[in-house]
């Protein structure tokens, strides 16, 4: 095959084979087409789109660039979940010990922080002692005795997606329903997985601003399952703020064990049992979605949720004495507050803010290389719609150094705006696609 | 500035400044952009577009990725001629001569055959001694000298241009309007031309094949050469057939030869004397074209247009022996006859076809280090519209291989359509652009 002529299939807005994009996934892989042919195709794919079956192949041939992980001898379904990243969403943190206590297997196979948005990894690796780069037999292991595991992608896993991805981020491709949905589903069908529950977020801290966006991905990734015979349901969920109320990695380590031992039942407690719940219904342990929320429930109220988080973190390698007693964690150096200069109603916070507001005090990377630092982190202690009053404390800003609160601080009080009038509640869960 | 936000800009349909193209061109010039961000810019380039003040901008940083040459020094107006290329068209080397005969300098910088389209360069190396490759002081010398030069182009000119084409040759980015105006003015404005004349192509052998296509590339042309206060026309000529009979190098010489000599008056000789005329007009040596052309035809008759071509071929190393006689060039060893095996009236040329024969016989490049056959190439003895009876010869065919003959006769067979129905001649002329 040719591979120019491939680019200009696409570039003149014609659907490729299933051949042709395996061609093209597995010579870029081997290095057979180089970079720059690949770019021309990415922003020609980027603009031109691709349809259900083109989407399906791409999937196909992502997955395959790599090895594919056989559950087959652990018996019973295996479900994860997938979510399209935000601010203060730690609800894996809290769903994989609850999903496993209820019976269905969570192989889970995260990322890193990107940009604004946290990253599971780098959350769980704010706890001492935690693991997330397992062999694969290591893997299978604590999948087996605790019904779940928490790990990053190895380099067997999808290579295709780790060399496209870190070319489309420099090439304006990114934001691509097509290339997103085959880079999601590559990842978490090499799991080895019979079930997905999807969390598409929009809004201000989503990828996706536009419910319209996040719909439309939700389609894609819903179809692309399908068409591999796996079980998956979609939720479109608001990020217009922080889910829950911390940001940062120790800090939503810290807000998940106080929802997994029941000590708090906000929207965090709410979207996390949601998504249990299905996880548990497409594992076959619950009848109907609601029966599985129940279920859910039960698992935190009656400590069973929390004991499987205390032992998934043990088997892999975290020492547990700070999930069981967490305020013995230290804290960061500087410790400031953002107070409210007006009394009034939240009526929106510019969510994509408090995330970088986050990434600069500490808790993220502007660079590959940068090292997070763990405790760094921000309290938010409102929700739209809340009643303030002047004085009261907004949020707390957590960081080793006084010079980056300073400048944060400054920006961040632009992103919580507060108004005379009382404002609407954002509704958490905006859609449901089965 | 970020390579990426402008790449994303282009790609989202938005204007880049003239800032903005100056920093991705000069950057990429020096190596400090990547292949794989500029295709990238070059795919999204071709699907967005361009405006009129961003294809100035362009032309502009690919311009002065180089040098400019400088001919202030030699008094009286700089004329040259560009043409988008086809099959059998060497106006190039018969207006050169005459326009240089008129008292308007010639300095022209052409090119090398691009696939099925042979290049003035190649053509005029099939004159034994002949240099296309002249230092900047000898082409000064040249054009001071006998009013005209013909030459490559260098690597101190447009360097930007050689870096781009090959990128966009491979990535399926060529047939973009503001990317072939960028490239084609770039090169010619660095001659240091006061005028322009365009021969945009249309047709089975053009590189346009639709003619809203060629308009629309000789508007962009157009107003390129206007934003850099240069006097310019252009003309929509046909390529639906090859020019004149003769298809190959030297045979494109020998043609140009008879041309000069007045011994043939046909669409060649009508072509290129109308852009001598426009170029003589331009020039200033004419009060409208029309003079320019009664001009043009006068310098052949009385001789001092082939005397003046014998000049330039002398001053550039020629061996004028072979131009005053053309007969004692040798001879293809394989010379073979496309026969009509029918009656009729020639309907129809698949001119691309036989641009491609041409090349597969020897005269042109499948791969860049391939060495051209000066002598091969075909002799086609109709024009759409002619009358052809049984047995006639249609095409002659030269070339040092037997097996190449045998090859291409076939093919070459179905390009000739002959009908029962006399067919109309196509126009040569279709618009013209001041």
């Amino acid at each position: 095959m040719n591979t120019t002529e491939l680019i200009r299939k696409k570039r003149d807005g014609r659907s490729l084979t299933s051949e042709e994009i395996n061609y093209l996934i597995s010579s870029y892989t081997k290095k057979k087409i180089p970079d720059y042919q690949f770019s021309a195709f990415l922003m020609a794919a980027y603009l031109k789109g691709m349809n259900k079956n083109e989407t399906a192949a791409l999937t196909k041939a992502m997955l395959y660039s790599g090895n594919v992980i056989n559950l087959s001898s652990i018996p019973g379904s295996k479900v994860d979940k997938h979510s399209t990243g935000g601010v203060g969403d730690k609800t894996s943190l809290i769903l994989a010990p609850i999903v496993a206590a209820a019976g269905v297997y969570v192989p889970m196979i995260s990322g890193r922080g990107l940009g604004h948005s946290g990253g599971t990894l780098d959350k769980l690796e704010s706890i001492p002692g935690f693991k997330t780069d397992l062999s694969l037999t290591r893997y299978k292991q604590v999948i087996k005795k605790c019904g779940a595991v928490l790990v990053g992608q190895t380099k067997d896993v999808a290579p295709a997606d780790k060399l496209i991805y870190a070319l489309r981020d420099v090439t304006a491709t990114v934001e691509s329903i097509p290339l997103i949905t085959a880079s999601i589903m590559s990842k978490k069908l090499a799991e080895g997985i019979d079930g997905l529950v999807l969390d598409v977020k929009t809004g201000s801290g989503a990828f996706m601003k536009k419910t319209s966006d996040a719909v439309a991905l939700a389609n894609s990734l819903i179809n692309t399952a399908n068409s591999f015979d796996k079980k998956v349901i979609a939720f479109i969920t608001d990020m217009n703020q922080p889910l829950g109320n911390y940001v940062g990695n120790w800090l939503e380590v810290y807000e998940s064990i106080k929802v997994l031992r029941g000590e708090q039942e906000d929207d965090l407690f709410e979207l996390s049992t949601l998504l249990s719940g299905a996880m548990i219904w497409l594992g076959g342990k619950a009848s109907f979605i609601d029966e599985g929320i129940e279920r859910s429930k039960e698992l935190i109220k009656n400590g069973k949720a929390f004991d499987k988080f205390l032992e998934i973190v043990k088997l892999q390698n975290g020492d547990t004495s700070f999930i069981k007693n967490p305020n013995k964690y230290p804290k960061s150096n500087v410790i400031e507050y953002l107070y409210s200069d007006k009394s009034g109603f939240i009526s929106s916070i510019d969510n994509f803010q408090i995330g970088i507001s986050a990434l600069e005090l500490g808790a993220g990377r502007k660079n590959k290389e940068d090292v997070i630092e763990p405790k760094a982190g921000l309290i938010i202690n409102y929700k739209i719609g809340d009643k303030v009053k002047k004085g009261d404390v907004l949020v707390e800003l957590r960081s080793e150094s006084k010079l980056k609160i300073d400048l944060v601080k400054n920006s961040l009080n632009k992103a919580l705006i507060i108004s005379n009038k009382k404002s609407v509640k954002p509704k958490l869960v905006k859609k449901i696609f089965k």
